[in-house]
């Protein structure tokens, strides 16, 4: 049973998931206000440098919001940034009380926000949802908190556990509906990843084909520069660019995919090839706040033994290959159940027969 | 949203799964009886040579039985066998109306019994929750149509798709939980079946290890009988027998196995193996209605090649071994996703952090 202040949380929550995707490089945030048990003002952050939810909020409740309850899903903020103080504001129209999802990690907050309000005289109480509220916005709290954006491994397998059939078949695994899902999700998302010899494979376009949905920046890790020049992914009319990860010096061919339009990234290298972690470093430098990992399976086992995943989209699909095919990861995999990587905080979600599990990884670096 | 047709319906049936596991040969049976909207009479068939569950209902019921309304959720049998016909039972008594669940697919019923209430002047209306009173009984219809038993593959898996790491730890992959469950489910089936590698390897008691369930047969499939005789399903204090599957003419072996207390099956064979579809044949004609397949990967696909499997558990742990590991099904599988095979009626049922999958073959030989 959820009490009161959790059901007015779940309202500011939906509010908050419109601006999910749309708000970077701030997190997505909903704010109502309640007087007596009504709700008399709603408001989400909409994009970023415009006013924050709780600006929205107020300004819809007028008058009925001094001494009404307000909630909002993140920590008003308390520094000057493209837009003045929430927590001034609130503090100015003589709210009652402030409930709060979660604290906002960004140094420049991290409860100064509740401190401000505290001083003034109002009530504050946090933590409301604080597990739903997180979720909201994990990428701006892995970015803000350590610099590296948030990766999201997604695969689309068997019930077998089967990405591919032995001769490398895979279209399609998932049903349209989980496919739509995917798609919505990479326009939710600043940067897809891939691996070169998934390019070379199924020469992606790695668009969102969302209607209104943007462009992911696309990353190629590809360590030897294989990518051929005439890849769809280097001549699209995209509005985000496409990025190759290399550790090559192959200066020739880096000129000729900088000519291409392509921007290449020259990164440390790890066991021979791309070290993910320096990659994630210079997305992260750039402002890309998440990730999608698309494949292949040497990039994917690669990224989880290097430990970079923060979060895994598993689509089962309900087919039996029923025998060989390729594996999720490349990899020796562990000896051992025991020395298996654990996920937890799992949720499953039905798309048509199509199962998604999310999990998170147990010991992950980012504890988001 | 459920009729109220629908809601009596759901209460019969969970009176019925109060008998499931302990009614065979007969199907597991609820019935309700009401009056003016209230439950009057309740009942369920508790094991075969008792009373059917329309009996119990009507006694429960008394005089208040008369122009009431009865759910069950299998139609009342029609023909003399340990007990008097329900049909006519409810006919002598008066009632009003009578839903049905299913119609009984039992040769000798029909059918017969919707007639007999039809004949006598009583309202008759079946198909209520249908898909649900099928599932009640899968095992029965299957046998009951077929001659053969109905057969559930049941797996353990991580998500990465894994039985087993390559070095072939598999202890645990599931969690408790999940585990409870499966020893809920073999004292509920009559036979489980496994192997002979699986013997070799893991020497498996297949017991039930729940408290008052019964044990049930163990199935050994082991064509070129490598069982050893000692192993530990050859010497239980069980009251269900060892059967061993074979295709071999050891007789000097055969005669051992005897001596130690367990029953040689002696099959056709297929492809240089036990021909399963004989095996569950005699199985069938031995009036075994439900097998439960547990292990291991070369028995699991020889099955799933051969067509045998008439319903799939699936456990996922939340775990990933990240790598090369062992299968759930040895042989070569599909080469393409077009040739997969399709699972229906999906369902998914979460133990902890465990997710369990039901589904069905699409094109299954028994479309129970």
């Amino acid at each position: 049973m959820r009490d009161i202040h959790e059901k007015f949380m779940l309202r500011a929550l939906s509010l908050a998931r419109k601006g999910v995707g749309k708000t970077a490089p701030n997190p997505a945030v909903g704010c109502i206000i309640v007087r007596d048990g009504v709700i008399v003002g709603e408001g989400w952050h909409r994009k970023a440098g415009t006013p924050h939810a709780e600006v929205h909020a107020l300004a819809q409740a007028g008058d009925a919001a001094r001494g009404a309850d307000v909630y909002v899903t993140l920590e008003p903020c308390a520094h000057h940034g493209k837009t003045p103080p929430c927590a001034k504001a609130l503090i100015k129209t003589g709210v009652g009380r402030v409930f709060i999802g979660m604290v906002d990690p960004n140094p420049k907050v991290n409860g100064g926000g509740m401190a401000m309000l505290l001083a003034a005289g109002i009530s504050v109480k946090s933590g409301i949802l604080e597990e739903e509220c997180r979720r909201l916005n994990e990428p701006f709290i892995k970015h803000v908190t350590t610099g590296r954006p948030f990766v999201i491994l997604k695969s689309a397998l068997t019930l077998d556990g089967k990405i591919a059939t032995a001769t490398g078949d895979s279209r399609w695994i998932t049903n349209d509906r989980s496919r739509r899902y995917v798609h919505k999700l990479r326009s939710q998302m600043d940067a897809v990843m891939v691996g070169g010899r998934t390019v070379l494979a199924d020469d992606p376009q790695l668009t969102s084909r969302v209607p209104g949905g943007k462009d992911p920046i696309r990353v190629v890790v590809d360590s030897s520069l294989r990518i051929p020049l005439n890849a769809r992914l280097l001549h699209l009319h995209s509005s985000a660019p496409t990025l190759i990860a290399t550790t090559s010096g192959d200066e020739a061919k880096i000129s000729r995919l900088e000519a291409a339009g392509a921007e290449v990234l020259r990164c440390s290298g790890y066991h021979g090839h791309v070290d993910l972690d320096d990659l994630l470093r210079q997305l992260g430098e750039r402002g890309v706040q998440s990730v999608l990992l698309e494949g292949g399976r040497e990039l994917a086992g690669s990224a989880l033994h290097r430990g970079i995943i923060d979060k895994f989209l598993l689509f089962y699909a309900p087919k039996i290959i029923g025998g060989e095919g390729l594996d999720p990861f490349a990899g020796p995999g562990a000896e051992r159940i025991d020395g298996a990587l654990r996920l937890t905080r799992i949720r499953t979600r039905r798309f048509g027969d199509d199962i998604l599990v999310e999990g998170y990884p147990e010991a992950a670096c980012s504890q988001v």
